[in-house]
């Protein structure tokens, strides 16, 4: 093939690592274009592929930014081990052609006394806030900066993490930033395993295991399709479902309102069913919407 | 005058009162032009005027808003009383030549689920902060929102309120509002009496003790020219002005570091004196930085 059709997306995929080039151009693509962005921790795969894509059939130009938060990362939890491949990472964005990878360093993002957190209170008390504390000040603080950073007109978000969703078009309604949020279905392996950076954790037998989550959550769908409506009902089946191999350690399965993650008996006309668990040492999350048709 | 010598500014002040209109003003504005700033909680006075004329001398548009924040009044203070006038505001603002005013409602600015604060830490903590609990969460979380409405190349604010200033720009710095924050001196009166709109409480007996504040600034001021660095005989002195007459309610007097806001023993290179203070029952702040020349 003829360089005279390679297209210039591809060519000229352009890699910024520094805060201030970032904001100098999109202050002056915004001019003229409509910027589509999709914040990622990296390691990316086919879900966050599907947000880019997302990106592109919204906009005129599609900005990725590849930052692993470390105040999103409770003292405990994976933020040493968590994957990287920014070179892997680029390619697959390259291919995807997106515009401008926002790659930053984690010193210029955080300098020694950096002090300055955004709160959504309430939304982050429940579900996922409950055992990792300040992790979603941590994400909020992030978004707002990488946003003040890309300056774009919308922004794709993964419902996989669903309150994560939800807390952020909570936050940019309450701080009137001007950006469009957009949720994306979470993406699924053949099998039904919710994509994942985290996954790569997983040994072959752990894999295995993860598969009754989303096993657990269609038959809590077929409930409610049938009408089920007690919310006890159906985590007492979600939990026999996980319940059927060892070695899953339940974190939470809760079924709430979806805008204000306030617990439910029965669901009225729209519910989020979330489940947090363990396998080994690798947390996973996934969720469902249950929604009349 | 015939009406032809008639400035275009002076007839096409804007008044914009949603925030959705002037997102989409700003974002076309700023296309080609480089817009100025200047938050008000409106009652202007000369103080003000004078940031409106800096940010006309830094910028093509300025844009000044008028809102009494209620969140940051705490529950015993003067939201109720805070003194308003949008006409006398806006008449002074037209002479000024100001491009747009900027008058949400506060049902817009704050909706009955409203959540989402942004906390600078540590700097709140110290002088003002400690007897107005919450009050800087409440000012930046405005001025947040305030800058994603008005979407400014840079923002005026006086040095009056020299905490808030601290703590705008550490804000800005730290989740990289791409802003420029601009600090201006403050106004006094011919009498040294700081401009505030809360002079318009005092009665005239209450106004003459006031005069104390500024002659206690000047007396470290003059005391620190001639070498004095120990900040505990400074202290003792402004206290000294402050006792000449009865009915002044010190709530502090700090010297302290300029950025951190951090006690000092010792005056090194630069410091702020800082006074908060009650005369009757309005609550009135100064102060002046104590640096070599």
């Amino acid at each position: 093939m003829s360089s005279l059709t390679t297209p210039t997306h591809i060519t000229n995929m352009k890699i910024v690592n520094t805060i201030s080039e970032m904001q100098k151009l999109s202050d002056e693509l915004r001019k003229t274009k409509r910027i589509g962005f999709v914040p990622t921790m990296g390691y990316l795969h086919e879900g966050h592929m599907s947000l880019i894509r997302k990106a592109k059939e919204l906009g005129d130009i599609t900005v990725a930014s590849i930052f692993v938060n470390p105040i999103q990362f409770g003292p405990q939890e994976d933020l040493a081990k968590y994957p990287r491949d920014f070179k892997r990472d680029a390619a697959l964005l390259k291919k995807e052609k997106t515009d401008i990878i926002f790659h930053p360093f984690t010193e210029d993002m955080y300098s020694h006394d950096f002090s300055t957190y955004v709160e959504v209170e309430r939304l982050e008390d429940f579900l996922c806030g409950k055992t990792r504390a300040g992790h979603f000040v941590g994400v909020a603080t992030v978004v707002t900066k990488l946003f003040n950073i890309v300056k774009p007109h919308f922004a794709v978000f993964g419902q996989k993490d669903f309150q994560q969703l939800v807390i952020i078009e909570k936050m940019v309604r309450d701080l009137n930033m001007d950006i469009e949020i957009i949720g994306h279905p979470t993406v699924r392996e053949h099998d039904g395993l919710a994509m994942s950076s985290r996954n790569t954790y997983l040994s072959k037998s752990e894999r295995d295991k993860a598969l009754l989550i989303n096993r657990s959550l269609k038959k809590a769908e077929r409930l409610f399709l049938e009408g089920e409506r007690r919310t006890a009902t159906l985590k007492k089946e979600v939990e026999g479902v996980l319940r059927q191999k060892e070695g899953i350690n339940i974190e939470y399965i809760e079924i709430c309102d979806s805008h204000t993650f306030e617990d439910l008996d029965t669901i009225k006309n729209r519910a989020v069913l979330a489940i947090a668990c363990r396998i080994g040492k690798t947390r996973l999350i996934d969720n469902t919407i249950l929604t009349e048709a």
